[in-house]
């Protein structure tokens, strides 16, 4: 059976979930939808993706400016096992009724509150628990990154309480008119979102955030601390048991890779389509075990580390692959992610 | 009496501790040295501070320049009580033998180690150690906007641990050579130097510390994590501790004031001079106590945070006034600095 | 007889202005006005400017947040006898009727078009033609900046053609919302709109403009290039003219003033307040001469350049000083604004 | 044959055209190389590169960090007909008599002198006479693109002046050391290097520029205005005459292409390795004529653009293909470089 997948909004993140969609070998692109007719909407016509208006006013702008338009978000839906919801800032939720109405199962993104799906999702962690399920919300990229890391570490060493700074970049790299330029901003309310959030996918978890957004496009950093419960002799066996999950990529300092600017060049070295680095990237050297408190500084892609994660929760909710470790395996292998640096 | 203050290095600190003696009642500033005519040795002179070379080819070369020279830094030194080392990056230990054979007292800036001084100092943590002392360390920007707020934490409350992550700006605003232009840099080594240059301070006091650099130039924030001892029942208990320091601002993000830029252009519309901001800000609704936990969010501004220390420690060395309350009364009397925003 | 002066509108150019008000010997702040209780509502206070909500429902905010509120803006104007309208975006022309309803007369600032007032205004070029007017409109900060350099070049030797580049700043230091964070914009429009504006109180000169926006929150950076019709036989005639008008500030590479952050240190330097730069910065060894074409960068601090024009423009609407010389000088010095570098 | 390249230095541009020669049917890559063990050197390791040390010392020291290494420079040079020189700075003359010594031909890069290869080379504008050489240098990325655009318009309309003004970014990506930050720099020196640079190709051609940096990192932005000898009736004539040339790329504000942000989205979009554009961008709908003047907008991607010349000068210098429009389709069918947008 193929997946046929709707991707609703084909822009950030829609035009790669698309893309990695694409990519797989059970799933297929049922169409994307656009507003207007952008260099998006050209993309999505280059790459060969039936394209349709978010309503037929939408539709019919798109077809006025020259493109070929399928129809509109209905006349998609009508064709899609599962619409992946890629629409702009917090409206996912508004969308609800049109999708259950249309009988597809939805993945909302991480901007959605846990509520509209009432599951938040991320693969290492509870993939089990989307399986077969109506709808999901794939969490964060900042919830995403960190779940990543602490999850194997909470199963290995068990974890007392984690606390983490978030410092965000202040803007995607192609949106031009948001700051700030020449600032730092701190998230006043304390603690930050991110905290609760993971929560919601690692129940139980004690941990407190907080964040700032920094001038800068290109990821989000990190600086975590951890008082493990069981903490391990040396920061070695954290590395080597990080080493043994998927979707985290080492950096070294020592390699000249002492900025998020040059983890990214690193990803234009690898060849990585558009780039991206869909990893959460951990420097190898820049983690400290002192005692039970473990301090690491990682690295997330904000346009991209949660497209393996989509892809998944399509799966899981599908109901055709029911165990997490094989789908990750069938996801990667389809993006050429591969783990080390 | 008046104490006659040398200042070695005429740039982004030297200016404004230059400035900062001028304005007080009980000191004059000897003279202030330079190697190049840049703007800045015109300003020394539109100033009516002695302008010395730093070596007698550098006295030249300013005389050249069209710039009145009185001579070159050991004629200075005779006639100083004090000299205040603003030499640039960590030069400040090597002038240490022609201080000592000039007789002078010296007082270093936070980029020497504290092995050099002996003495690292905080106005209100330890004034009493520099009185008579023959010389002293002011600790750096960071390192002071840390004390002036742990300080009466640890006075008030007891401190068990503290976990700061400093967010550094990545160069002042007229170093137009240094990065990172897009990029977040973190501090590998862990824990960075930050931590460990409190506890030379306040001896004694547990505290981890990360850190990164990111693309502004403004202020540094912290994003601050206390394990109190003797939690008080409510974060407007430590409101009110703070209250009651000196060279805390309290800024308010319900005013608009929701990052470091709006904390700058508050201290424009004060009429600050250079629009400088001595007092570290703390912002009033950014202060969360989670049962012992307290987090906090505060911005330094790099270039001027420790002048009023710089004039305290001139004045604990010459010994004219035995105790810090007076001496920071002085200081901030002459500069204008008052508490609240 | 003392101008009392209504600063509706208590943001960047307002506060810059009513400060400037309160400098002159023959004006006198009447209030200004506020929508929202934020931190500048605050400076009007401590400044002692009579505070006027824009609306009764204004009024009340401020007043509930515990400023005392004097009015609304009709008390405001009824006191009055020039209102300068520094209300934001281009809602100048929509007050136009509540100003003439209130019998005053009314400054204008260069987002609204030419029209709105009929009457562009800059000091040095037109001052004669707003004496006595009703309204008049002073050209925004990147107009005055080139008309400041470009008029005493016409005097002197004629133009025939200006083409400039305008390089702007993303957004000002305090506007934190605004980008771009790394990306360089282009004004696709040709000409910019800059050109027409120019010739809006140069009239018949003949110039093209092309513009851009940059992250930087600093300054604008202009390059130009002037087709002279009797040029000077070296570059210094260029700047003797210069050199004997006031608002231009000659800076110099060469003394390490290499870019707008050093532009903007000198003013710090210099005690402005605010530390802003009311003049137009032209690089003196920036300027080349090759044959009749000139070329030259100048820097415009764009939350100041257009403040001394708003008072020289206050006082020709109220005609209470004939000429512009006079005018200005009176202007610069309460202002302490002198030539040269 | 095959020719046979060696790439002496492995940075920012070395690995671009080490990739670039790869990916030709006529050529291949003898050898990189690197002086430290970085990432960079990994990555040559990774794509099959034969690696060798700019010295033996340099050899052993990426010997000891485990990587697999073939020898130093001399003996590079022993196995490659052409040499690229992508050494860092303006070091590439100093390696000349090395060059000769080995035989090798040598391609320079534009920051060497006109001088030191006495040929400077653009694919469409000079190719024929660097067929046989023994050396040339491709000018640099801003030259180049200017040459681009420049040279049809000057064979179709002639040309009498070009002035253009360059806002160059301030550091590549990866480069977190070199600013500025916050600040616009203008160069002073007039006119800058670029204009006289233009003309070692374009023989004759009456040219002026400015030139400013600003803190970004992703391309440099020109604003030409050309005097045409011969104008055409409309703007829509010069876009027909670039349409039919190689290597410049229509982008449109219009499509939402307002920035040099968007045009990097859009190389991601378009799936170029690095997500590089090797090609100059035009605006489409920022293109002016007004009488005989011309006025447009062009982005240059600085780490790249320059690599399909350098692809074409190996080949001429090779002297295998004989006239440039052949090496050109050749090197742009390989690199997948199409026109339009």
């Amino acid at each position: 059976m193929t997946i046929k997948v709707a991707i609703n909004g084909f822009g950030t993140i829609g035009k790669r979930v698309a893309d990695a969609v694409a990519a797989q070998p059970d799933m297929v692109v049922a169409g994307v939808t656009k507003t207007r007719p952008t260099s998006e909407a050209w993309l999505a016509a280059s790459r060969g993706y039936p394209l349709f208006g978010v309503s037929t006013d939408h539709a019919a702008a798109l077809s006025e400016a020259g493109l070929k338009v399928a129809g509109a978000l209905p006349q998609l839906l009508q064709g899609a096992d599962v619409v992946v919801d890629c629409s702009p800032g917090k409206m996912g939720v508004t969308n609800l009724p049109a999708y259950a109405a249309a009988g597809v199962k939805v993945v909302l993104q991480g901007g959605e509150k846990h509520q509209s799906a009432g599951l938040s999702f991320n693969a290492a962690a509870n993939y089990h628990k989307a399986v077969g399920a109506t709808k999901a919300r794939v969490v964060s990229c900042n919830t995403t990154g960190l779940i990543r890391t602490l999850h194997p570490l909470r199963e290995a060493f068990g974890i007392d309480h984690v606390h983490a700074v978030m410092v965000r970049r202040g803007a995607d790299p192609a949106d031009t008119d948001s700051g700030p330029i020449n600032a730092i901003e701190p998230v006043l309310r304390i603690p930050s979102h991110h905290g609760p959030d993971v929560a919601t996918v690692m129940e139980g978890l004690s941990i407190s955030t907080l964040a700032m957004a920094v001038p800068t496009t290109l990821m989000h950093l990190h600086a975590v601390a951890v008082q493990l419960t069981r903490p391990p002799t040396s920061a070695a066996e954290v590395l080597a048991q990080w080493g043994r999950q998927r979707r985290i990529l080492f950096v070294e300092g020592a390699k000249g890779v002492t900025s998020t600017a040059q983890v990214m060049e690193l990803a234009k070295d690898m060849g990585r389509p558009r780039s991206d680095l869909q990893q959460v990237a951990v420097w190898r050297d820049g983690v400290s075990l002192v005692g039970p408190s473990l301090y690491y500084y990682q690295a997330i892609h904000q346009e991209s580390d949660v497209v393996p994660e989509n892809v998944d929760c399509i799966r899981a909710l599908s109901g055709t692959v029911k165990d997490g470790p094989t789908s990750m395996a069938m996801t990667d292998t389809a993006l050429g992610l591969t783990n080390g640096a």
